[in-house]
């Protein structure tokens, strides 16, 4: 007899059928034993004799053969999809044990460390479980709406062959004899590509030596990257951002009715200084001098972007020129500001973005002005060696985009296999002596 | 003047209209310029007069206003899908300059050295060009197969806590105060994460430090990995190994008109024993004890399934037990030899896979039996400690298939950016001075 899913057994009411999948619980009623079996599509009330279960508890992955049959009106449960059905057994195969949980799964109380730490476990908790199905969703808006755009995906490498962009933040590889690095993004890839394929996403891994442990920052994550040629005026960025945004938002609400962020029709948008200014007045905080936004202003500038514009979501525009990387577009209007953006939602960047420069001889000079070597390009200056269209990109970082729509508390909760500067899996301090490496 | 897309200049007969993109060529016939110029839809022919375009070049990028015309009978060119069309035009605004090419970009005829060298420009060549969109459309015809047979996508992991199965083919990261190292599959990822998923898949750059420069491999590459639970025998994994490639191959046919590999109804399956007895009758070479095929024992038996069974694909299964890693599943009849396979094409390799223990005791047991220390496998035991079906599942090699698919001499050609023991973009002998690192 062929396995169905537990989501068509509603189809079978009257039939015998075969199911598979792990006990999510048990339940003894004297001369009567509930199961609840779960499998990738949901989950199946099994009725049956205490002798066909004899030691079989959670975790347990088994095989049933039985009768679909309906629940008595007052047994129904509206909760589940297959609430108005129970399957009673007459067959069980046990296809693999479990040993007794460390504790239980269905209604986890564990901090985020011993949730991590037993991932592998903790990941079939269905709350847990849905967070994944949602990070999945979004990658597949994304993916979905840039191809619509006529947008070409590509592979970006990880290992790259120098510290391009300087800083302490990058992690070091022993490349055969020679020195390499882990991607901090996909950036230069990104722009090569776009002279060759005009308009290019990726969906890769990238990394951050973040020395610190916050819970917005992941030493690995995704990186939701597009770039684009021929545009008219970076706004067309921004557009292209909110069309994404929006895909994501309204699939989500469709597929998994999740609740999201509220957002106008048009996401609102302030320069830098404009919203240190309204943050003073609303605050009294005075950081107009500075050159960045703190984690506070942005949850500030937030709750005024949805008071005013009944937005949760705002684009904070026109970053200093000496924050930004030297490909970044200056204003023409202003050299010390950028046409650059990030997108903030809920209090948090979840996007950042901007026009690049494609003049070959500006590029080589701003390479300079930031105290790089032009040899060090000379790969990725090809690009504009050879001519680049005007053209600027963005990139979203999934789980973050996760943490705000659901609200979690930490980034790590949005990543299957969170690292940080403590845990590759597991907290590192457990698994290998702490140790001085020559850098 | 809104901009539209070359392809699209056909339906616009006799109607102004404006295009951009790079010249393709310039051709000077005295009163009269023709420009072939490419934007990422296909070639158009730009009828100009020669002041419009005084020093305009190859690679330039324009953007031009002008008149769709159809061309003259006898000037239409069938081998393009604007061929029956050409813009006069009226208007052209210098977008991007570009620098004399270093050698002629449509008819390239350089080292494969040199054209990686200058890969941000010779991926603007066309039949370069196709290579990466057809690399592409396989990785979504994987992708669109799984979907549809239910499979969850996920993001797998780059950092690894250990050098989990041994070997020296691993790369090693300074990670903060810690060891880790860059994954060389997404194998225990993936099998953790059939416990909460049941079945799934990843497209994921993995990692070999690979000592030797072949045509077959790269030390980045990109694998499309899956891996699925409740099989009800390990031949479930190559079945559905044939709906991928079999998808795989009509895609490109209908989209690409790509020439595919020929295949039979159903793949021939044979074991690795039974196949060096083949080679050997065939060729007198007595590889009979051998623990695994040689790349010319791969390009033999490939030719007598051509012959025999009119495929130019063949799983070769049952590999020695001794030759596969601890978590292969043996075959209960034989424990010498494994429940795994490979399948070939065209005489190579481009997929690898098999039914792994899901038994939490056995597997334990061949870790030691391998040399290695469970403690090193904790995390990934939690899968089997509480309860995993049986499963299994396979990867496939994208440069590999792209390569065999398209008859490329050598697998670098179907990397945008591919890395080797001597590169990372560039040369690295021309980056960096050569470094001896301590280990």
């Amino acid at each position: 007899m062929e396995r169905i899913l537990i989501s068509e057994t509603i189809k079978y009411i009257g039939q015998k059928v075969k199911v598979s999948g792990w006990v999510n619980s048990r339940r003894d009623h004297g001369k009567i034993v509930f199961l609840d079996l779960r499998d990738r599509t949901g989950i199946l009330q099994i009725v049956c004799v205490p002798d066909l279960v004899k030691e079989i508890n959670e975790e347990w992955v088994l095989e049933i053969e039985g009768v679909v049959q309906e629940r008595p009106a007052k047994m129904i449960n509206p909760e589940i999809e297959t609430g108005k059905v129970e399957l009673s057994a007459e067959n069980i195969k046990i296809l693999a044990k479990a040993e007794t949980l460390p504790f239980d799964l269905r209604d986890l109380k564990v901090t985020l460390p011993t949730l991590l730490d037993y991932r592998p476990l903790t990941l079939r908790n269905e709350k847990i479980n849905d967070i994944f199905k949602i990070k999945e969703q979004i990658i597949r808006s994304f993916r979905k709406t840039l191809e619509d755009l006529g947008f070409y995906e590509f592979q970006s490498p990880i290992i790259t062959p120098t510290n391009a962009e300087g800083g302490a933040e990058v992690f070091h590889i022993n490349y055969y004899d020679y020195n390499a690095y882990l991607a901090q993004s996909p950036q230069l890839y990104k722009q090569i590509l776009v002279g060759a394929f005009e308009r290019v996403f990726t969906v890769t891994n990238i990394f951050r030596a973040e020395p610190s442990m916050t819970t917005r920052h992941l030493s690995e994550y995704i990186s939701l990257d597009a770039e684009m040629g021929f545009i008219n005026s970076w706004e067309d960025l921004m557009d292209t951002c909110e069309i994404i945004i929006k895909n994501i938002f309204s699939d989500l609400q469709i597929k998994f009715k999740t609740s999201v962020p509220q957002i106008s029709d048009k996401i609102p948008r302030i320069k830098m200084r404009e919203a240190q200014q309204i943050i003073f007045e609303r605050t009294k905080r005075d950081n107009r001098k500075e050159i960045d936004l703190e984690p506070e202003d942005e949850k500030e500038i937030c709750n005024f972007a949805k008071e005013k514009y009944g937005s949760e979501l705002i684009f904070i525009t026109h970053y200093p020129t000496k924050k930004r990387p030297f490909y970044t577009f200056t204003d023409p209007a202003d050299e010390d500001y950028t046409l650059s953006f990030d997108l903030l939602c809920r209090g948090l960047e979840i996007t950042t973005g901007g026009q690049r420069i494609n003049d070959y001889g500006k590029l080589v000079s701003n390479i300079k002005k930031w105290g790089n070597k032009p040899e060090d390009f000379e790969f990725y200056l090809q690009t504009f060696k050879y001519g680049m269209p005007p053209e600027g990109g963005f990139a979203f970082g999934a789980e973050r985009i996760v943490k705000q729509i659901l609200g979690l508390e930490n980034v790590r909760e949005a990543s299957l296999f969170p690292r940080d500067m403590e845990r590759v899996d597991q907290r590192l301090s457990l698994l290998q002596p702490k140790k001085k490496i020559k850098r």
